[in-house]
């Protein structure tokens, strides 16, 4: 089968182009949506199933949404919010314009309208912000038999049918039934003889990365939401919590890239957006890393007797901020895995001190060799052997500063991704030339 | 209610204490493995339900999971691991060394045995790798009461219930029937007319991403592993999708950290296993950096007429550097999360100028008053000048570098994060020194 791009320089005409490309898996159509034209976006859309309209609603970036949006009629709107989950259709107000925002609010049914409202309350980053009001609930005192009818005859309007929630008279959730339990047992029996009673749930301030961790330490479909007086205000399924990993993803990777965690995508932000997000890093870095200059300058009278220590700089800080990046990047690893806490920190800088004396004397060794017999030509063997020695120091130190900041940001109660960076590759910088000045100096002069 | 610590700090005897700390849920029994002694581990081990030792065993890292199975008795063995799903025990059996495997090997059931067997001939990192064997099938030509009641009898047998699987009488995969449709229906009809024919499902050899993206797009609990002639292999369900997906963020932290990604935990990795992931990446980065150290000597004559040109080396690379990662760390997740493709390198290098231009002229601007009024004294308008000049070049190409090479290096078919970084970096130095020294030299000389 042709490729979707392959397929569009065929240049056949519209609707039947359109029809080959519907044959296509839904990825697919999703990974080239920036390639088709606005009228053939409307084109797939219009012959789409419902399914796979919500489906590609809930996929597409928000810019993508609105132009969907635009051309859509009421009638087609009501019909897909309609298919939504309630969760996505608020996650989807609060991304869309206020126009766009507007014309979907009018599409809602009343009863989506009051879920949308209900939810709306809630923090996003919340364990609330991620649930859906659509689950099944059961009253304690039913039996089988009663709770299995209920579940069919309810089956459509909520998000998953294979968890149901045993409530008291005061709505406090009491047990949690699973279909599955549900079908082998039968008769009169009451759901309370069946139900699970030892639940797992989580409060509804808890923070969505924790929702995370329950659902997956279980293997639950969906967690229960409770408020401080154990009543049930919602679920949060598996596909919500996927949604969270990714997220917690992009925000972890741009930390460590140096920039704000915003989720935009990148072809979707604005320019202005775009530098909003890395212009306060680098300035932030750049001030702390002005030290630099001043500890340069106090060496001044130095490089002017022994000119060959300046083309040594940039390989020895460089050096230094890798070795100081990788222990940091292990740090902040372990830290959000929950495998490594503070109380680990004389067994972590037992391990870095001697991972970093043992790189930092190969790396060493090779900079003695390399600086004795590669261009630039004329270092001599004492030269070599300063530059080498300073390498040594310079990685262990490096190792060590690496991992002990982000145990000690952490213990701050800051994120350590966002502070490590520029602080600990400044300290790092500083004191790489530093070492490599005064090791000079005692050495050579 | 104390928490894990204050109760070990309390030093009350151990049964009691035992039975204090198993109130708490299992992920604080989790979070403080490492704290317990190995007498109390094996004792809330033993005291714990089977439900529980099952999540202990399969949360744990490996080196905890051996000290446990060195305490267990063969029949403890037996029914943890006829409770555990078959791929987690095959997961399990690759990770453990060779003595508890043979242990481990010897406990399982020969069904179990025929399980593993199968499952270990496919290669980890494959949707194969991921499936269990568990699943339910259905004929063709069921009734709807026949698929309950086989459902009904095999339900503690497979992973989940809430698919089944609907084969011909070749074994080929021909429809899915979800329990929610099946519940819903009853009496005589055949399965064939409420199951769904529009199968999402992947081949043996799909790579483990791909399966989180597909499983991710469609809100999916399982997708069914078929072989190229559509023979169903296995299923592979949404709880293992969300371990792969912890697994290459993990990976993708430690790239961008400049290691290679093996996925052993920090506490448990040996000093050696730590510098061979370590050292390799360093000596790379050192060598190609090294080139740093020629484009310095070539300006030697520079420096000595006008010295205070050094005191900047360090802040104009590590802005450079800065700059550039960002720019690359938004491409690598772009491409990552597939919203970033090659065919978009103009519209990525338009954004990534004007982006450029803008914080260099800024980040300019901060270097020339900075250089002019903060110590160290004595650099003059003009000197300050050339410094702030060099930088708004300098971060331009570090944007354009910064995004381009990721863009190239996928484009080529490698892997952006782990190449894009030393590669980069390198660039940028040279690039951004030579930049500095052309200016400099231009303008003061």
């Amino acid at each position: 089968m042709k490729n979707i791009s392959e397929l569009l320089d065929l240049e056949i005409p519209d609707k039947e182009l359109v029809e080959l490309i519907l044959e296509h898996p839904l990825e697919d159509l999703l990974d080239n949506w920036d390639i088709f034209s606005n009228h053939h976006r409307i084109a797939i859309f219009r012959l789409s199933d419902l399914d796979t309209k919500v489906n590609l609603m809930t996929n597409l970036p928000p810019a993508a949404q609105e132009d969907i949006l635009t051309f859509l009629s009421v009638q087609n709107t009501k019909s897909l919010f309609g298919e939504m989950e309630p969760d996505d259709v608020v996650d989807f107000i609060q991304a869309v314009n206020a126009e766009v925002r507007k014309s979907v609010w009018d599409s809602l049914s009343d009863e989506s309208k009051k879920e949308s409202l209900f939810l709306l309350r809630f923090d996003e980053d919340d364990a609330a912000g991620l649930m859906t009001p659509r689950y099944l609930e059961i009253n304690v005192h039913a039996t089988c038999d009663q709770a299995l009818k209920f579940i069919r005859s309810h089956a459509e309007e909520v998000e998953t049918i294979y968890y149901a929630y045993v409530l008291d008279e005061f709505k406090r959730l009491v047990g949690i039934l699973s279909l599955k339990e549900l079908i082998l047992t039968s008769g009169d029996k009451p759901v309370r003889e069946i139900m699970t009673t030892n639940i797992i749930s989580v409060e509804e301030d808890r923070d969505q990365e924790d929702v995370a961790k329950v659902l997956e330490t279980y293997n639950l479909l969906a967690v229960p939401v409770v408020n401080k007086q154990n009543i049930l205000l919602g679920i949060v399924t598996f596909d919500d919590v996927i949604d969270v990993i990714r997220e917690e993803q992009t925000e972890d990777v741009y930390k460590m890239g140096a920039m704000g965690g915003s989720l935009m995508p990148y072809l979707n932000s604005s320019i202005l957006g775009l530098i909003r997000k890395r212009l306060p890093w680098l300035l932030v870095m750049l001030v702390v890393g002005a030290i630099t200059t001043n500890v340069l300058d106090h060496y001044t009278g130095l490089f002017l007797s022994a000119a060959f220590l300046i083309n040594f700089i940039p390989v020895i800080t460089q050096t230094g901020g890798n070795t100081g990046s990788q222990s940091a990047t292990l740090m902040i690893r372990g830290l959000a895995t929950g495998e490594i806490h503070f109380r680990d920190i004389w067994k972590v800088l037992s391990r870095e001190l001697l991972v970093g004396l043992v790189m930092g004397l190969i790396i060493g060794l090779v900079m003695v060799f390399r600086s004795y017999y590669l261009p630039p030509a004329g270092i001599e063997w004492l030269q070599a052997i300063t530059i080498g020695l300073s390498m040594v120091f310079v990685v262990t130190f490096s190792t060590l500063i690496g991992s002990t900041a982000p145990l000690l940001i952490h213990k701050l109660g800051f994120d350590p991704a966002v502070m490590s960076g520029p602080l600990m590759s400044t300290v790092i910088d500083v004191a790489g030339l530093t070492i490599y000045f005064e090791f000079a100096s005692r050495i050579l002069l």
